[in-house]
């Protein structure tokens, strides 16, 4: 049996959770808290970072997201999520990239470092303007996603992919800490609520972070 | 023909013209400094970074060098660079990311931003304390890089990978701007000999940057 270390709140341990959930792959979920820094946590990747699958039976330990979905994209022919012509496998890929890393560092972070972190580490208050920085970036990625639907079923094409459970992980992550604001994003909306409905979806957002109440609206399908 | 937007000092477009190189695929050298953030540029790729590959014959665009590493993995069969099981794979894509990403962040990143952009761009002296701290992290690095090579001829594995062009593209930039000292590293030193010998490696080292010259023996293949 596979284990999964991550805390519910990580986008990239999302990310992966929603590829083993539509492949079928079963996981036991490990918490790990990556900033208590522990050091057999470090001594199994010496990044730090979650998540991290390890199957002790076989003797594999697979470290970085983009590398545990390589791996059972390779391995799992179920649900591919890097689907077509290694064209169109670029550009899923280009906008996997995009959101574990431009999303991630201009939104997901930054509110997981003011309403998280600082409230269960540092015990400080959150910076109001770096919170609305994050929420006005949300709007420009939103309007992105708007865009590529204009001429896509799915974000990175006709098919659901990689591409649509790294940006619905992210933005998971950044509506639970209260940074997306739906309205005149019909088009994003739209998407959202497909993938929310998705079987893979609905124990993620079941899931709380103690001391950290989402919204209202979070979990619900009719935003 | 496909054309490679870059820089001299790029270390992931260096990643990217070391795996073509050994695949043997032909391509135009173009030049771009994305510090200077050209509308053109922009339009063709958002996050504003190279290396970009478009092929206008086709009308292929690739964005991003993992993008295009994969993209010329899966469609050129010459000089594998993802070899072996899905695990192996796995370790292979690990370490690429963790020279991409931890490298880069501790020691390309600030190399280039002292040694390069404070002097074309920013018209500043370098920081002493920058420059210091990025050298002691690289020789983490070389440690780290023994390490592997104790129970490995290649840094993931018994051929030649992905993951040895990711580090010898970082190290190699950091190289050119002095912040590598290989005492105490013979092992990482061979390696990196065996890399620089390497038909594909002889072309980016007679590279200059205008007005950055690098350290006397930079292209040397006696360390």
């Amino acid at each position: 049996m596979w284990q999964l270390y991550q805390f519910p709140l990580c986008p990239f341990s999302r990310k992966v959770r929603l590829l083993l959930g539509e492949k079928g792959v079963g996981y036991e979920p490990v918490r790990e808290s990556p900033w208590l820094r522990r050091d057999e946590f470090l001594d199994l990747n010496p990044t730090g970072q979650v998540p991290v699958m390890v199957d002790d039976e076989r003797g594999v330990t697979l470290i970085d997201s983009q590398v545990i979905c390589e791996f059972f994209e390779e391995t799992v022919n179920k649900a591919p999520m890097l689907n077509g012509t290694a064209t169109d496998r670029a550009e899923i890929r280009r906008l996997a990239i995009w959101f574990d890393t431009n999303f991630y560092a201009e939104i997901t972070a930054p509110l997981l470092h003011e309403r998280m972190l600082k409230r269960i580490v540092y015990k400080q208050s959150p910076d109001g303007q770096a919170l609305r920085n994050a929420m006005k970036a949300a709007v420009n990625h939103l309007d992105y996603i708007d865009y590529l639907l204009d001429h896509r079923t799915w974000l990175a094409g006709p098919t659901m992919s990689l591409a649509d459970l790294a940006a619905a992980a992210q933005i998971s992550i950044a509506d639970y800490l209260g940074g997306i604001d739906w309205k005149s994003h019909e088009q994003a909306k739209g998407w959202y609520i497909r993938m929310k409905s998705r079987p893979s979806f609905r124990p993620l957002l079941s899931e709380r972070m103690e001391g950290i109440p989402p919204p209202a609206d979070y979990e619900k399908l009719d935003l």
